[in-house]
């Protein structure tokens, strides 16, 4: 039997309480499974006081999470404070500096700062593992770094944001429109008070960035993530979809083709019958494609206290049995500083609903621009008449390219006969 | 740069061929991944002279794969021969004794012999790993083995055979029977000309005791695996089973009760809308419920030349990259020699057809029976009228236990009225 691996968790709110209730209730499982303890021995928070359903009684307190992180007896800080930068970051550094190990659930962080850091903790020599950081208690980073490391992966996607999930299933369930659902899901606690994060796409976004990184051995690259959010999906749009044999979802999707790393969060059209058309409500699913394995698809609840805490105690076990994996799976002076690939080179089908005034030669005008952006339809649909009032006609074209597209609706937008932006959703077939 | 890894593979079949091949194909990315190559130095099969579409003009051909095992140079034997005795545990014993690790996909080895292996690989300090003795391309291994470990697992369960998945899938599409379904399988390369290895649970049930030894960290306990094929399965019970709300699938599943492990392959009735019951074709899942994570589903290729070498490719990359988990989860001295839980205690609700001489007082009987078992129904179909031939009648119980199912099922086998033996399938509740 080794000695104990000597844990200091920083932050304390729901997930870092889950950590320490884990590592509390299956200790022996855990001492079975690693040849070694893991042992709570210092954690720290902004409120020494508030009663967080934890036994703390073993763990040193420390008000300053960066002097903890720096503190002796210590073997790995886990950062359970999130945000890009201020003292999670610090707390990160600290440790690495240190020699410590690091176990964090921050996307956020390693979105803008996964690099420097990767290239920092192989420097010194010590593991920097972020299971929880992506997709919660899926394991999916483990999964691309090591399950599926013979594969050269074409693309991976999923539904990375369970907020804009329950939204999205919600709003279909239910037929409310998207400012009304949001509401409720904050009522309830699924959404936060200022949920631009989420809704936004940015949360996702980051995810995405770490998933790509792990999946194509390629350097972080946040800032060239396309983002569109879901406020803009109507009730309207959903019913359409539904109709027209698709899910919406908020998808990350990342591609390796031959002119860069295609990156991209918006909401998709999935048909029924895909895997990811069916994960509904909170959960999150990840569909990665390699040259070898075909495509497999992992599914499980992407947050809560419960599946983090899960995400967390496996990196913190890999730390334990000595494993030693390349933090975005290949060393990180041989990350690819791969070209991104702008969004305007994107190649798929599109959905689009306009609303028109219902007179003659109005698709006739439509049409007339796709055709000159040399856009094919698969199908059109206009379900409702009204001389008095403007009407939805819905349009799925065939594959086509971002910027034809852009080039068609500039002009369909300038029709006398449209009467509000065109809504545009693009199409992920599996 | 550390040393290459040196691999000898026994066995040049589908999966042998693709790992020769995914060596080459990938030999770059791997040795990114790896900080190392993966180097194929021997390789021993039956037949020196086939074309096997796999370039192994670097390798020194072995006549004997047990001579190959011990030979020098050798790191890691990949042994994909098949088979519980003979040549490959052969192979695999001379690799363990003389110090190198394994990488196999050889399921019926493992749940014969697993513990035995897993207790001299770690006495010799050499890997056992088997990523693709089970659900083929899918990592299910890694993740119970690593990246849920931090749970305890209660119940895992899954698709594990994708010959009968194909089979049950295609008898549910095209209305044909088992016997109809099955030629054609076997006529397209789907299913054995000996067909029984599939059909009767047998490999899925090999693939469920490795699943469990792992989920579990329990000793490999094959013999207790409680095992029924789907040959018995119906037309007739798949489009009830369609009306009732459910599909009809061969599962593999262990559980962690009171009374011991239970384990158990047979056709089951699983819900429309759990993932499970959308898992068509040839393709695997499975499912893992930990106290932490909650629920956790992966999907993917159960086998195939692509999916396999893909998870071998996996093993090797471990190793390569100096990983050491313990073979099953917990060192091998550590492994639960927990106690099997007898089918007879299974606890859930079942499906059972009769087929009834249709006249008054038999719904009487029936119901009786189940009244003396104290077993509860929740529904009852009788579709079709016929005063002179045997009419299905088909009835879903609540929860109940095994013994008395089998009780008031030999008390309705026996009346007058009653036809053929009861057709009984076990439901699987999410």
């Amino acid at each position: 039997m080794s000695a104990p691996l000597n844990i200091a968790v920083a932050g304390l709110g729901t997930v870092g309480s889950g950590v320490v209730r884990l590592l509390a209730d299956n200790a022996e499982s855990l001492q079975r499974r690693c040849g070694r303890s893991l042992r709570l021995v210092a954690v720290s928070a902004r409120d020494r006081n508030r009663d967080r359903g934890a036994d703390l009684a073993g763990a040193r307190w420390f008000d300053d999470p960066v002097a903890m992180a720096r503190s002796k007896g210590v073997d790995v800080v886990v950062e359970l404070i999130g945000g890009a930068n201020g003292v999670a970051r610090a707390v990160v550094e600290a440790a690495i500096e240190s020699g410590r190990g690091v176990v964090t659930a921050n996307k956020a962080l390693l979105a803008h700062h996964g690099y420097e850091l990767a290239v920092a903790a192989e420097r010194k020599g010590v593991q920097l593992a972020f299971e929880a950081a992506v997709a919660g208690g899926i394991p999916i980073i483990k999964a691309l770094r090591e399950g599926l490391a013979g594969n050269r992966i074409s693309r991976v996607y999923g539904i990375l944001n369970g907020t804009c999930n329950y939204i999205l299933t919600e709003m279909r369930r239910s037929g409310r429109d998207f400012a009304d659902v949001l509401a409720e899901a904050q009522a309830k606690g699924y959404a936060e008070t200022d949920p631009s994060f989420d809704v936004d796409g940015v949360d996702a976004a980051h995810k995405l960035a770490v998933l790509a990184a792990v999946a194509f051995g390629a350097r972080v690259n946040f800032k060239s993530v396309h983002v569109e959010g879901i406020r803009h999906i109507s009730a309207l749009d959903i019913a359409f979809a539904d109709e027209l044999g698709f899910r919406i979802k908020l998808l990350g999707l990342a591609r390796r083709t031959p002119a860069g790393i295609e990156q991209r969060v918006h909401p998709c059209l999935v048909r029924l019958g895909t895997p990811i058309a069916h994960v509904e409500d909170v959960f999150n699913a990840v569909v990665a494609e390699g040259d070898f394995v075909g495509q497999a698809v992992f599914q499980g609840r992407g947050a809560g206290q419960g599946p983090t805490a899960s995400a967390v105690a496996s990196d913190l076990i890999d730390i334990a049995r000595g494993s030693r994996v390349p933090t975005f799976s290949v060393p990180a002076a041989a990350l690819d500083a791969a070209k991104p690939m702008p969004i305007t080179r994107h190649v798929g089908a599109y959905y689009i609903r306009l609303m028109v005034t219902d007179r003659p030669g109005v698709i006739a005008d439509v049409t007339a621009a796709f055709r000159d952006a040399s856009i094919s339809l698969e199908s059109m649909l206009q379900r409702s008449r009204d001389p008095k009032e403007a009407v939805p006609v819905v349009l799925v074209t065939h594959e086509t390219r971002e910027s034809s597209m852009r080039r068609a609706l500039a002009k369909i937008a300038a029709l006398d006969t449209v009467q509000e932006p065109p809504r545009v959703i693009r199409i992920e077939e599996p």
